[in-house]
């Protein structure tokens, strides 16, 4: 029995080795890609004067806002290496002074402009902190993270995400894991298989089958010609969706809204860096947006975003009072905290750099095969890791 | 003074590197030996249908009755490496479905049956699942370790376990240190100096010396021609008692059941893998036997379990009665307590490498010496570690 | 802007290189530097007869007053590695026995002279625990660390400490950082700008700049001649002090102890193997005095204590009253406390051994750069790390 188990693995096995090669560098990116925007902090976060260190790609950052203007420097003093943030102490308008020794930087240039406690010091003007590009954007704060000249922030975001008719609001979580459990929880067709009982199913009428696998190889298109670039499973056309499942021919699991009227996640998306759009999601008239951005190693931060199409400011009003009173609780947090859980239990197995060799996929999986070959072959550079 | 310490130190050192070469082998088995059955869980634990998680030498394992009998299969699914005990699910008697993505596989022989997912996946019937050999006997379910023909149970527990009118009871607790620390100093005949205050002794009127040493090198008998193979102290033949102890002519300790009439511990035995046999204990009427059950490099699962010969089930039913309501409390915890406090102060110094060859054994100590000795000679298989 | 920055750190960092050679010795004492007393205890946490463990460089050490003399030896029986401080047993008044089988050492020489559990044993007088000296001074036991003969105390203290006029008072609390963080905070003449909102400022009237940097290199005096050797800050003399400070032309800062009547901090100073002293501090009438003994890598206890010159015993208990009421709260916790939050935001930088060369220092930080020629070039020995 022990040597049956073995040849079948072995059997199997031979399918990921081949894969090796296309997807290497994504094995690599445990702490994610250079050169590229992340969202950094909810722009509500970052009151006027405000200063906060946030943790992306395993970098220390500071961002504080300016005139209205975010602005981020590394969040380490060039003296004796403290951060900031333990302690932002910011006496005008666009610097930052460090807490410690008073060493003062100017915010837009990074610059060392004083040293409160020497005066005058021969440093100043001779050291400069590294400086991160910001936008705003959507009510959400991106940083770019990379050496290269960064670009529109459009090739960076899925697609539709700036589109100025669309109302954002959503809420951003660390998870312990590593952010890659994070994309492949969510992009994963069948991962709903976890999302069968919950209460958004009921409470909100959607069609939600226990999991969707591909008709053939042209279930999904992929985007490597512009930016950003991914891939789309066109769900609805080309996905086959199971509503029941059998074992031993006896009936053992049901979809719950087998009999819902309202369709959703017709189509699902995931976009360089790392960035998740299920459309419509979880209602036909909004669309959820995702991000699982590199914190460590074994962190990432899960942000989960909807987006609503509005014609007024009554109309966003309205989104935004729908979102902390309904959808919040009932898909953010009642649905997708489930995701989490399944991410922690990948966690354990991934952390070995073996896991990818030993994990077995299956039909299903050929979608996050995909990413997995996009995400090593169209990167714009690796993020070294300790 | 301090050259003079080092030179005694010095001195001694030679003695445990003579000794290095014979007891090579047990220094490296930090997480154990393969090829024998380990305790798992108590029957009592896994009701029929029930999956339980366990760890055993480093090896997650997952337990479920079916049909009244204990199936064992790796806990890890093939597909994205998941435990199934973080969220057992089990839809028909003899398979385990995983909670992910519901890949199913049949107990029996952790063959891939069904994906609830994606029916009639082509990897349904290529991927198996280790498993593992299960016996259930006296109240316990064992679980056999390593990749050898399983032998008779009778070969890898300690003589009289199994015997027809012996009843059975106990308790399992997790103790963070390395077994070898467990199985130590369970087998040790001074470590009761620690119990000399036990409420046992007085609750039960034993006789409980200071310390027991051998009067020569023929106060234990070693077995190594049959299984279980192991090491047997004569403890009332042919060791030392010690009743009170004296520093510098001055009476400092004297044994508190010294009048007692009670003679208990007559023989203590220990066996491969790694299990106790101190018989009688805690009363001339029982047995006590312990496993050290390595779950990682530094945490062992600590068996503590009494036998008393029955010729009735009421007689049976009294034994329980009496092993809840006086030994658990009395003897269990009120002095087995003691020893893990023991186990723990060990683990610091030899959780280094170095600590063997490191420390300084006496007489007493010769029946250890043994026991290393035929673990590394006798044993049938290290258990890897990282 | 990115490459600016890049340029500028290169031309600052080419000082820190130059520098390399003459503190070598420093940067490899994680933990600390043997061959000295340390202090270990306040006596009166040593009654008669009590028997304490301590970790002193890495060392855990048991410490117990023998007739009114402390003693101390190596806290780890040299049978099974355990500690004896896990549950101190002293039967007779100059000996320790252990708790696990009762082997009885001799606390004056380290000596076994018994065991308990195998009373005549054969290893009795052949073995020896390490033993170290031990001195009560002020109120404090000292113990030294090294193989060299241990020199007079006052070797190893800061100077006056010792001063038969001078009565002591104070505390010790562990801080989770490497001790060299706190020596280079005690010693730097410009962290005051964390204290200056103290309550310390206002409640006791003292003059307090933001900060103080030395006019020239002459701001400080060496001793490297005699012992102890060490840095002392001539600070009223030749710094000059800060007392307000601007960002663009705008004031930002200003010391609220400026108009203040009472000179402290005329002369801070620091010694090997690291203690500091304030003189005045915190009021003109008290010396502070403090220590940074390494526990572990990443652990010191630190010192901080208070003298006070007295004539009479009166005196002295109006100092301990005082020391109990005022100094404890409004000194020692209120200013220092912000110490040990400088300390933990170093930290994260300087695990990594790269900050050495990553650091940029000002003029300011002249002593320091001196400190750790001194500490590099005149210790007595390294402690080994792991």
């Amino acid at each position: 029995m022990a040597s049956k188990a073995a040849n079948a693995s072995r059997a199997a096995s031979t399918t990921p080795r081949r894969r090796a090669a296309s997807r290497a560098a994504y094995l690599e990116a445990k702490l994610g890609f250079r050169n590229y925007w992340y969202p950094a902090v909810f722009a509500h976060e970052l009151a006027d004067g405000r200063a906060i260190g946030v943790r992306l790609l395993g970098e220390n950052i500071l961002i504080r806002r300016v005139g209205g203007v975010p602005m981020a420097v590394e969040d380490r003093c060039l003296h004796r290496g403290v951060r900031f943030s333990r302690k932002p102490e910011c006496y005008t308008a666009d610097t930052v002074t460090c807490w410690y020794h008073g060493f003062t930087y100017r915010l837009s240039d990074g610059k060392l402009v004083e040293i409160l406690t020497e005066p005058g010091s021969s440093l100043i003007g001779k050291l400069a902190l590294k400086t991160y590009p910001t936008i705003e954007a959507k009510g959400i704060v991106f940083v770019y993270i990379g050496e290269r000249a960064a670009g529109e922030l459009a090739g960076d975001v899925p697609p539709n995400f700036l589109d100025p008719d669309l109302e954002i609001d959503g809420i951003r979580d660390e998870v312990k894991t590593n952010w890659r459990m994070g994309a492949e929880n969510g992009f994963d067709t069948t991962h709903i298989y976890i999302h069968r009982n919950s209460p958004l199913v009921t409470g909100n009428s959607i069609v939600l089958p226990l999991g969707m696998y591909p008709n053939d190889k042209h279930g999904f298109s992929t985007y490597t010609e512009s930016e950003p670039k991914g891939v789309l499973d066109h769900t609805f056309e080309s996905y086959h969706p199971v509503f029941e499942a059998a074992i031993d021919g006896q009936t053992v699991a049901r979809s719950k809204g087998i009999n819902n009227q309202k369709i959703v996640a017709r189509e699902v998306s995931i976009w360089m860096p790392g960035a998740l759009k299920v459309d419509p999601w979880p209602d036909p008239a909004l669309i959820q947006f995702e991000w699982y951005v590199p914190v460590d190693v074994d962190v990432h931060m899960y942000w989960r975003v909807l987006g609503k199409r509005v014609g007024s400011p009554a109309e966003a009003a309205a989104f935004h009072e729908e979102f902390e009173t309904r959808w919040k609780t009932l898909a953010l947090h009642g649905f997708n905290d489930d995701d989490i859980q399944a991410r922690e239990g990948m966690e354990e197995f991934y952390r070995n750099d073996d896991a990818w060799e030993q994990e077995h996929l299956f039909k299903a999986d050929s979608c996050i095969i995909e990413w997995r070959k996009i995400a090593s072959q169209h990167n714009r550079g690796l993020q070294p890791f300790a």
